[in-house]
């Protein structure tokens, strides 16, 4: 058949089909019910879909009637006061007043009315529920597969009963199964082949350390639970289908996939199936390998195609991460796919039963129209729709398929409202083609379009987009992409830098002075923290002496450097930025080994370092043009920076390339030669920088490398008259020693010192009463132990409302208790050793502590070689406890008990530092209320208070926790530079030049 | 005659006028020359004109070769280094590559050709040329008036010269005139009435001290050198015609003319006129007063009526001065007051002699007809026209009017290069009528429209202008006005608010602690440093005890204030600015009795108080908003800045209200409550601030009094461990004394203190070579002798540069030996006493050591009572000497000879201080050297280098003489704060509101 007599053929399958249901539309646009008028009032208002859809969001954890009016007020209130008569239509005459009695009558009404709406997507809250559901549903000829909701687990104890939920219910079906007759025929099979019982699996949800720089660890961990699933399944000759969830996990999918189907024990059972998403990308490869593997294997199996739900978050996980998007990002790219991999798929229908899962009347005609053409059986496809949607759709498909299966959730409410957010996204999306169909009643022949055709339709109206791919200073702003470890070369990439690394172990490193590396008598070594015996290098330690070549070289570096163009010194920057991108494993490796960080935290000290680069570089160009001050004709004023001179940089050991990298270029770049001592516990990872900055082509003197005890030479340094600019990250003992000594003026010295000083943090995250406990959870333990807690943000205290506190502590307990610690060599290992024996020292003596001072709630045994200390969480503690005042700087996590959200911030505050701050809650008027009053350089709402991105999140803290600006940030550059104003008379002999932009009559 | 009927006759007048001139050209368009083709590649490249004219500025101090070759090179060379061929056309095939021969040949030939335009428009560089030009213009059958060039005078003994240079030539003329044939007729008077002897003299330049602030002493210093010149005339039966220059000198020279023409010795002696400009909008109401005094005195006088020379400069000065454009800014609106007070002029031709100049041929038309019209008898006008220009026209003058006559600048070419800028200025202006009929060819129509028909069609053709006349937050920053002495309610306000001042003093003020007056036992007494016996109040001071009130106080209101949003902030201030612009002669009258400062310094000061709210108040609200930072969608980042606390402002008593002001409400307005120490020398100015925020609604607390001595309060203050910023303005001692203690953490102390302190200067102003001296030595004395030196920003330092040394030292002592010096109450005054006796003491060390170190050239006498100082000018003084490395703070001028511009530079810079600079110079290549390399917070390229303006010049230096960032620019409020970045992960369960701005796909 030629593709425009198909195209004939889909057009008027299609239109029959409509035909059919002609006047039906889905429940959920019925604007004679509250649900259909909501959404319609969500499509037309884009302000009150963002708040209905983040209310129905944590309307599960409003278990009082006053939380719920105070929710129901903070988000559908407007300046007005007045709650959207929309939302309170069948709620009575109650007038909206939050507080009364009428007002707590419709809070109730409310909710009633969200809980109906989320019930219509769920097949049941319980096992019983659901069964009686599905019961139904085959009385009225639709066949099932149920999916039991709830797929974020933060533990194995909630992965273990995620399984259990599953084996409960499959024990239950089993009971009733025998009394079912079978669909569209006789014998046990429904339509004559197909297993009655169909159930879906997240499987990711099966294992709760699942990720995807361990693809293996998760293979494992998930199989070891679906395993049982599947054998029961089996047992009553059902059948399952694993479900496709976010990008993230799709390589561990598919590979489990292909395990337990060629499991030996299962390897002779069909009735297995996994999830495709036509929206991504990939997924032409991935079905392209996969019918090539149950070629090689001749395993006959099934694929359900879906568009996909998750678009939305990939999409925006990609921008984020500065990644490219993975999914197609026209509507009619994934139809176009959709249609593509069905062909491919029904091509194949002798090894691979097709499970059709869309509610696209276009994709149905074309795969109903395209299986009739390949001459596919009717018992090798069926089509599925989803459970309380596209009804209309559902009822068209019995009438022209029969073959039809419903998706069923079920369980309880709190997972059940995130799969009602994604439903309701779903059905509103302005290209959803339900939406386009049901409430907007779009033309047929419009919704029949080849989505070839629609394609180029809407790229003709589009715009080019600009092109910004240009990697030069005049190029915005980028920050370094994060690492993305579902791509295979990613991780293969770091077993092989961590090798080189350690084939070049054992070197010694000079000095870098003036550009000529200097061998000095006395060294120290730098060693693996996970391994102590392993020594990593011999290091060259300066004494006074060679401070005082620094300094020289560096002084008679000045002046040259200082004058060169901004934009020159720029460029030098950007190839440093260059060759450190180059270079970004092999620098990532290093700190695996002397500072024992994991594989991505490395790598993005790296993308920061690299960050730093791009941002000051661009920074520099901005600030290096000089500003015309005034409007006045016959006098012109420009104002500009000067380099200030000779910058000390003293670094800390634990964002070992970053913030070095950040306070050393960011006072090249200024034009302020540098004196860099990095810490003796990273002074490898310091020395990179002499080599990058040699290759950029930096004039000699501009950058000079002299790690050296503090004890010999670190006073010597910040008092030295020469020194103007002291750039320091470390701790708060030091910054205030540094601070004092620089402020005092030295014989000789011609200029005040200015101190740029990032030092502790002693860092809360509140977790508010409707907090959504699987986001926070997580990312706690990320704040906390990320790293060992060896941040100046991590988190050091959690603070938890009193209503949520036994329910977060038990889910913080049990995910705490399951993270893997070991060598971060190891990316299965979430955490690894500490810097080195002090620090595991002064952590140990502070674990003590916490325990005298409060109850220790978890306290993880570690390997015995190497530097560990246990994970441990102590609760119980109150704002004057040492441990909730005293920066640890280890994997040390204090639980506080308070009353209320204010309460909360009180003590949050009640520090003496202000670095960083988390606060979890659903709550618009709390998270208001923390971005006033919870006052900390940097807050993060509802997600970790680590990894700050330059420019984005400009980072440092106030209090005792910082002097001088933020780092990354707008304001960073200028601290380091002196401005100057040259204002000249330009009228003589009353002649003036008149300007462009003057003031003028 | 109608005014239709009128317009035609005019019209057909000017018609006639053109056919009589058909095919003549002003020799200056004559594109056959050298100065015709210059003009006409000026007039179409607007960047070879700036140039050109400002070559034209600088080429009489170009006394070497090398000189010449230099800036020929730097003015004219672009990017091609190639000089334009127009310039060098006539100088042969030269190359123009300079250091050559040919470059030295074509740099003569430049000289020589701008020379040689320059004596087009002068009569004779000496009396004997001028003579003899006179004699030639009679003999063409043109009257003259005689002028001699050299107006800027800047002391006595040049006003001297100048004076006696018109003597010489009246004798000289005097000598002649008895030869010299009547024009026009026989007898002994021109036309049978007219003097043959006229001379036209600018009054300035006959009193170098003339200032508008006094113009009794004005008018008296200039009548006593323009009397010997009339009673000379008078003797030789001459005509004197006294000019009008700028609008400054506009009042005392109607004052003097009056007083002259009516002066017994010479009231019946009826040759004396007068000029009025008519672009000037007051001349419309100034000739309605001269007519109704003429009538009054029955006196006959002549009046030239010109258009006006100073349209440019009296436009700058006014923009840049804050004040209405005094001159009509639409050229028609000029024509039409020209007609409009020719018409008045002739309607009183019984008393007054109309002397018409004009070059236009319309202007001149109206004027013939309007007298025809009038029967103004022939011997009651006559028409002027400048000698070497518009040839055309005064040919046709002579055709129809006969009455004639050319004003004749003769003198050197020094002064007559000024001249010949503004000649060049006027003959290729885009408006200029000259350029339009003879460089143009503009249609004869088009040139003879009435001029009320131009600006109906110009004003059609433009756009609407903005409206932007608002005050409030939202209306741009504008700085205060300065004060127009020119505005006689001004000049009378002071003496009125002095006494007022004066009668309220004795009172007794108490601090000010949490909104609540309170009176200490102990008191210091604030008294007149003109005569230290009148003592103007007693002060309370504050002790340790106060300042733990105030303390306590501050951090009462902190919480409210800090969180009080930066607009309501900012309103206050404003209010704050809108009292202080109400009580503006009041607090300035304060100045002058508390420090002695001078009427327009302390206006300005209070001004600048001013400036600072106005301005701080709007960068506050430009802060004040959160800055979204990134584009990523999914999270939302935003910067902003928060309050840092309690601040300590320490404050000076030199810029008493400005400096105090500024520290004060830039604190106020981030969000910091002050506790405000005001010198001990100006604490009644200080206490202003009190009456003005309490006026304003300033919540209690947030700003609190406290005068005291340092030794009692200072270092407590600065210790005390609740006080977060401190704001100091003063010595460099005090400033390190506040760091260093500032720096050492205490006791119950949680954050780090900000110091921001303004301290010392050691400035210097380099003269270079081909300064321009008339600017220079005014500027100088103003910068180092203006509040008698007592500003961080005075010059201290002149360096000279060697060549130009002579000329610059004579006129510089000549110049200092003129100077006022008195109580600064009397405006006459020009220098006052110093702050106190210490001062004085400590500034007559200074003098004694500059004795020894140097060769003392001026040390002037001064009052004996008071705390008076010589203004002293010493010379001989070399960069290791103590008087040029410390700072004196006094009228005392050390003179460095420098052997070249890059010596200079380098002594410049050898001091530890870096606050403000300056340079004369017309060396474009020097002044770009200097931008670079004289490094100071503020440079100042010809002119004065104190009296920055906020916005304009955001003040402040480096190295000893500052920490932190300049006050009245961008980045000073920044300091005062801590910036906070809030990070909101805006995903829920997938579901990102995607916002405006955001990346997306």
């Amino acid at each position: 058949m030629n593709r425009s007599a198909q195209e004939t053929s889909i057009r008027d399958t299609g239109r029959a089909f409509f035909e059919s249901i002609r006047g039906e539309a889905p429940s959920v646009f019925n604007k004679g019910f509250w649900t259909g008028k909501v959404m319609d009032w969500a499509m037309k208002n884009e302000d009150f879909k963002v708040q209905l859809f983040r209310f129905v969001d944590v309307l599960p954890y409003l278990n009082t009637t006053d939380n719920l009016t105070r929710h129901i007020e903070e988000y559908f209130s407007g300046e007005d006061a007045e709650i959207p008569s929309v939302l309170k239509w069948g709620a009575g005459k109650s007038t909206g007043i939050i507080g009364n009695l009428a007002g707590k009558v419709m809070g109730k009404a409310i909710r009633s009315n969200i809980e109906g709406m989320a019930r219509q997507f769920i097949v049941g809250q319980n096992t019983k529920e659901a069964l009686k559901g599905m019961k139904k549903l085959r009385k009225d000829g639709f066949a099932f597969t149920v999916d039991l909701l709830g797929e974020a687990t933060v533990s194995e104890e909630e992965s273990e009963a995620y399984m259990n939920g599953y084996l409960e219910l499959l024990d239950a079906v089993a009971g009733e199964q025998a009394s079912w007759a079978a669909l569209g025929g006789n014998g046990d099979l429904d339509w004559g082949y197909a297993p009655k019982v169909n159930v879906s699996v997240k499987p990711s949800a099966l294992y709760s350390q699942s990720k995807p720089v361990d693809v293996e660890g998760s293979v494992q961990g998930i199989l070891a639970r679906l395993k049982p699933i599947y054998r029961k399944v089996r047992e009553m000759n059902g059948f399952l289908c694993i479900d496709m969830e976010a990008l993230k996990y799709k390589e561990m999918t598919l590979e489990l996939f292909k395990r337990l189907r060629e499991d030996p024990e299962f390897v002779d059972y069909p009735h297995l199936s996994i999830v495709l998403q036509a929206y991504l990308k990939d997924t032409d490869k991935d079905l392209d390998e996969l019918i090539a593997w149950v070629r090689e294997k001749n395993l006959p199996i099934g694929i359900r195609l879906v568009k996909g739900a998750y678009w939305d978050e990939e999409t925006v996980i990609a921008l984020q991460s500065g990644w490219p998007v993975p999914v197609w990002t026209n509507k009619a790219e994934s139809d176009m796919s959709y249609e593509r991999n069905s062909k491919k798929i029904l091509e194949n229908s002798d090894l691979i039963y097709f499970q059709c899962g869309s509610h696209n009347v276009r994709t149905i005609s074309y795969v109903f129209e395209t299986a009739k053409a390949l001459d596919v059986p009717e018992d090798r496809y069926e089509f599925q729709v989803l459970y309380g949607m596209a009804e209309p759709v559902r009822k068209g498909l019995q009438n022209v398929a029969k073959r039809v299966r419903l998706y069923c959730p079920y369980g309880e409410l709190i997972p059940g409202m995130a799969y009602l957010v994604r439903r309701l996204l779903e059905n509103t999306a302005n290209e959803s083609f339900l939406r386009q169909s049901f409430a907007e009643g779009e033309e047929v022949d419009r919704l029949m379009e080849n989505p070839e055709e629609t394609l180029k339709r809407e790229l003709a109206a589009k715009c080019a987009p600009e092109e910004t791919d240009s990697k030069g200073l005049d190029a915005p702003f980028r920050n370094d992409e994060l690492i993305d470890f579902t791509i295979p070369g990613n991780r293969h990439a770091f077993p092989e830098a961590i090798a080189t690394v350690r084939a070049a172990k054992g070197k010694t490193y000079p000095l870098c002075i003036g550009g000529k590396d200097v061998e000095t008598e006395k060294f120290i070594q730098s060693s693996n923290p996970a391994d102590p015996d392993e020594v990593l290098g011999r290091i060259c330690q300066a004494g006074q002496g060679e401070i005082d070549q620094a300094i020289a070289a560096a002084e008679s570096a000045l002046p040259a450097w200082r004058d060169t163009e901004p934009r020159e010194r720029a460029e030098v920057i950007l190839r440093a930025a260059a060759i450190m991108r180059r270079r970004q494993f092999e620098l990532s490796a290093w700190q695996v080994l002397e500072v024992g960080k994991q594989w991505d935290q490395a790598f993005h000290d790296v993308g920061e370092a690299i960050d730093f680069m791009e941002y000051y570089a661009r920074d520099m160009v901005r600030l290096g043009k000089p500003r015309r001050m005034g409007r006045a004709p016959g006098e012109h004023n420009q104002l500009f920076y000067q380099a200030k001179g000779i910058a000390a940089v003293i670094s800390p050991w634990n964002f070992p390339l970053a913030i070095s990298t950040g306070m050393v270029s960011a006072n090249i770049v200024v034009g302020n030669p540098v004196i860099y001592k990095p810490s003796n516990l990273a002074p490898i990872i310091g020395y990179g920088l002499v080599e990058i900055f040699r290759e950029a082509g930096l004039p000699d003197g501009v950058f000079n490398y002299c790690p050296g005890s503090s004890r010999d030479m670190g006073d010597y340094l910040v008092e030295h008259p020469k020194v103007a600019v002291i750039s320091f990250t470390g701790s708060e003992a030091v910054g205030l020693r540094i601070q004092e000594k620089a402020a005092k003026v030295q014989p000789g010295q011609t200029h005040c010192k200015r101190v740029v000083a990032e030092m502790g943090g002693k860092n809360a995250i509140i977790v508010d009463d409707d907090a959504d406990l699987d986001l926070a959870v997580l990312h706690i333990l990320y704040s906390a132990f990320g790293f060992q807690g060896q941040k100046c943000s991590a988190c050091s205290r959690v603070i938890v409302v009193e209503d949520i506190y036994d329910r977060f502590i038990e889910r913080l307990t049990k995910a705490a208790e399951c993270i893997k610690i070991g060598p971060s060599e190891d990316p299965a290992n979430y955490m690894g050793p500490v810097v080195d024996a002090s620090a595991q020292q002064k952590i140990l003596e502070y674990i003590d502590l916490a325990a005298k001072e409060g109850t220790i709630l978890v306290k993880r045994s570690v390997p015995e070689k190497g530097c560990y200390v246990p994970l441990t969480i102590v609760t119980d503690i109150e704002p004057q406890h040492r441990i909730a005042q005293e920066e640890i700087f280890g994997p040390v996590l204090a639980v506080m008990r308070a009353k209320d959200f204010d309460q909360a911030i009180d003590w949050a505050n009640a520090t003496r530092f202000a670095l960083t701050g988390g606060v979890f809650s659903r709550s618009p008027k709390h998270l208001d209320q923390a971005r006033r009053e919870f006052r900390v350089g940097n807050l993060y709402l509802n997600r970790n208070n680590t990894g700050a991105l330059v420019e984005r999140q400009p980072f440092g803290g106030f209090k005792m926790s910082g002097v001088g600006s933020k780092t990354g940030g707008p304001d960073y550059l200028i601290q380091l530079m002196d401005p100057r104003c040259v204002t000249e008379n330009t009228m003589r002999r009353g002649f003036t030049p008149i300007e462009e932009g003057e003031m003028w009559v």
